[in-house]
């Protein structure tokens, strides 16, 4: 049923998901490949409905629990409505952030824990897994600044007060990275972004 | 923190949940209790949004994963924000309908499994399970029956092909059952009304 390759791009904040995506998307449509760019909600009406919930900002009662479920309902949906189709028309899927972000902000990070995450997205994905995973790596000092860099401010006492967040969330991708090492590479993305690149095609062409 | 007590009511259609909680709350309230009696999603208002979510009639791509898992998260936000807070307070708290009713109407009966369901369940309720669920258990022939006689009607063949749903309900409930012998009590309830509410109140005078 699946003939397509379903690949996930994670990462911590200012890690070059985005840039990453564009320079991939050129690269894999100039060797004529069909290719799926998407990132929840991705514009499926069900998951977009969901998605509202979760950031209405008259929900401030909203429960941690509560969220990671929407959060897995509206990835489900998502991925029935979209991710399959395509994967079944034979395309590469490449998505923006999947499980893993919500193992590692919410399992990990927000304490959650990483199983009690996993079960209920386990239900939401099935046999759905990514064929691979690239966590794109980088310290949260250097990826703060790459941010602010953008905005032409620098780091203030306030960024370094979540620099303990950023710091979880990078340790949650490692402990995943380790639980699963065929499944999630981990890229250095503290290296130029055509390094980067490079770095990820040369592992699709050695592993695809 | 918990010093009340967490009942549920369970049962397929016409079994007679509603007659029996109008009964069973006058019985305990004049016994000085305070009791609240609760449905999910109950009034609170991110429960209701997302159960607005599962019931809008645009929604018709909707994937059964994506529907248990948002009944999941209002059943989470229901019990954190209105369950919880009664029991604190000491109170009685009467569930029309829980965890039970996904089990057996959408893992058992509707197919996508009871340990399925029960994992992100298990996640949405975390310790707080029900100190004892009461189950109205009735024929679905005698269910409709009741049914339609308060409608004034008699069973047509559109009702008899729906008893094969019914009866896997009524499955569901039984295997439930047999797996929590010390939570789920199943009650006779083709016996009239006040036979069904002194069955309850004698298992709950022996039981608390």
């Amino acid at each position: 049923m699946e003939n397509g390759l379903f690949l996930t791009i994670e990462g911590g904040e200012g890690s070059g998901k985005t840039t990453l995506i564009d320079s991939l998307a050129k690269s894999l449509q100039g060797l004529g490949k069909q290719v799926l760019f998407t990132r929840e909600p991705g514009g499926i009406p069900i998951a977009e409905q969901i998605r509202g919930v979760v950031l209405d900002k008259a929900n401030t009662a909203m429960d941690a629990r509560t969220e990671a479920l929407l959060y897995a309902a509206a990835r489900r949906q998502h991925l029935v409505e979209k991710v399959l189709p395509a994967l079944a028309r034979g395309e590469i899927v490449v998505c923006d952030r999947f499980i893993d972000s919500s193992l590692a902000y919410q399992g990990y990070a927000r304490g959650l824990g990483i199983d009690e995450v996993r079960s209920i997205n386990d239900f939401a994905i099935g046999e759905h897994m990514p064929t691979l995973t690239f966590w794109l790596d980088i310290s949260p000092e250097a990826g703060l600044a790459r941010i602010h860099a953008g905005e032409g401010r620098e780091i203030n006492r306030l960024d370094l007060e979540g620099l303990a967040f950023h710091e979880a969330v990078r340790e949650g991708y490692r402990r995943l990275m380790t639980a699963e090492p065929d499944r999630i590479v981990r890229i250095d993305a503290e290296q130029a972004p055509e390094m980067v690149l490079d770095d990820v095609l040369a592992i699709l062409n050695a592993r695809i």
